[in-house]
């Protein structure tokens, strides 16, 4: 199941299935679509972050499924459920990945295939120390089908297409030299360096934040030209909704800007 | 000359002109071409391997045919002999970038110039402690013109200029740094780390395999939603084919897949 | 003010206002975009090299310039003030990452805000072990909004969204791991490090470094086959041109090619 928990302007969504090791079922795909959906909706929300309980990221996809799909024939026409059922995975990767918000995944333990693509999807990905991470979909007779391009607009199309070809697993600090991880840190650090972020959240101006996101998600569709003018557009409205004159008042008065005082982030 | 050796599914393209530091002739370059067509056709293939005889990789251009070319004059009218050599390296390693059988490289020695181009050509580049590459183009009055655009894709823009531009010497660490190369084993551990990779290929299953690259290059063409969209259909037929029910069963009983077994990779 | 000091085929530019910590005036930008299309229309001109004067590279935006734009109203019709001045700095960063010449930073000291784009925006950067990095708009109520498209073009749009989410300070080492930084020197030794610069340019044949950018620029507007088409053109004019026949020569006879002599870089 996926479980959220909102701290504020703070969402933890945690994938909770500790017995099957937070393995993804389509509850908790379509449970973390709609809270990403939800986040996106409430301006209050500056980040989401993606945990696994139990001390495990997310093991992957759900075998079980896959066996009872793989039972049942394909139709005679139409399309086939087990394309269907897959997509619904990218489908949410591609919500995930367009978020509005930061999205950050926190990474203990085993993240494997779809694990892997969850965490590539988000924009930062802090590792403990305990972290494993692997691509084996090859090794079962598969192709990591939906994840590939997340983790190819992640790690570059070489990285990726190595990771998956060799099935191998990395540590948490072959992951950040990749790049597939941000951060590397202790278990035991890692109450602080979410505070860490939670602080440096704070401190963000929430509507430039989301502002930031969208000159970089529209660089992505947009010529250089456009987006330089949708950016400049940006940094107007900045000036004139008065963020930025409380932003350089507190500057100059060497006093927290009001977003980031403790009615702002926990 | 190029000597091709095949080992079962894992085929190794030797440049083998040590006289002369396997500097690119036109009969290599059409022979690599030639090669890798033939690999792409059999689908037992899985993974190409390019090497250099006699300890270095591969000096880059001819420039002994590069004067026999200049001292004829320019047509007057058509197209310049001189482009039409030198695009048609060009045209090899677009055959070895878009290749659907995994490629690698293995670099000893001296990888210069050309012999840099067909390292970032290749998906994976494993390098030994005594590799140098450079791209001294510039400083031979020449741009590096056909491998521009593979070293570009490989390492980003900027870290291409920089060494195209620098012409420095780089060792196979600071090659790994800025991505030149994937991995840097000791010589003497050159045959268990080439056997390390035969025996994870030998682990993947060979569809899958090139369904994974298949997922990829489409992403290069395509949207996401297309990619997505293709790659569900390539999850389907995995699952619909028989090999991921093998693979899932070779799991639950921890023994190895069939297409793992000695009858794969040798 | 920018001050241009010319040194034969080398162009230092120095942000010169240390009072102000060289923040960025509208003279300032310019006076760059000025001089940079100066070079690119001077054909001996081999690289350009942007500094700051008096310790730090630049500390970003003009907070005063900011002040004075907001105290104004927006006009009823026609375009805001505000974008138009904003989307100015970008339009100069877009002549500088488009430069035909070869475009370096160094950084010592702080690069803040829109000098992280500055530095962002040219081919090689530099920086000493002085240097202080970040892009800390969010905090300001700011966008980052001229400099968010040059930051993730050289940085890839998540490490360019986590260094401008967070607005984190980053040494050069962390700057160069994160790809903001290509070379970090100490302090001490910056004047052997741009000697070395110097020299590797003096040894660059100046129609084929410009060659070498004019086909990578290409690549990004251009299919692959047609890219190597015009770098294939580029080729033969560099071994029709005489340059090549030189270089060959020089290196036959182990001398320093004509372009390289002392007539050439200081």
């Amino acid at each position: 199941m996926l479980r959220t928990e909102r701290d504020g302007p703070w969402w933890v969504l945690w994938l909770d299935a500790p017995a099957s090791r937070n393995a993804l079922t389509d509850a908790m795909v379509s449970g973390l679509q709609q809270a990403l959906n939800d986040a996106a909706q409430d301006p209050s929300v500056r980040a989401v972050l993606l945990r696994g309980a139990g001390g495990t990221f997310c093991a992957g996809g759900d075998f079980s499924r896959f066996r009872t799909l793989m039972a049942e024939p394909a139709p005679a026409q139409g399309p086939d459920p087990i394309a269907v059922f897959n997509r619904a995975f990218g489908a949410m990767l591609d919500v995930l990945a367009g978020s509005p918000v930061l999205t950050m995944a926190c990474i203990e333990g085993a993240a494997m295939g779809g694990g892997c693509g969850l965490a590539a999807a988000c924009d930062v990905v802090l590792a403990t120390d305990t972290a494993v991470l692997a691509t084996p979909e090859v090794t079962l007779g598969l192709p990591p089908a939906q994840i590939a391009p997340f983790v190819a607009a992640r790690l570059g199309e070489r990285q990726a297409l190595r990771l998956m070809a060799s099935a191998q697993r990395v540590n948490a600090t072959e992951a950040q030299r990749i790049g597939l991880v941000d951060e590397v840190v202790p278990q035991a650090e890692l109450p602080q360096a979410l505070a860490a972020w939670q602080e440096r959240l704070r401190r963000a101006e929430p509507q430039a934040l989301r502002a930031t996101k969208a000159i970089l998600s529209r660089r992505r569709v947009s010529s250089l030209g456009e987006t330089l003018d949708f950016a400049a557009e940006a940094f107007a409205r900045s000036l004139r909704s008065g963020t930025a004159s409380e932003g350089l008042a507190a500057l100059g008065a060497k006093r927290a800007p009001a977003w980031a005082t403790p009615k702002g982030l926990p």
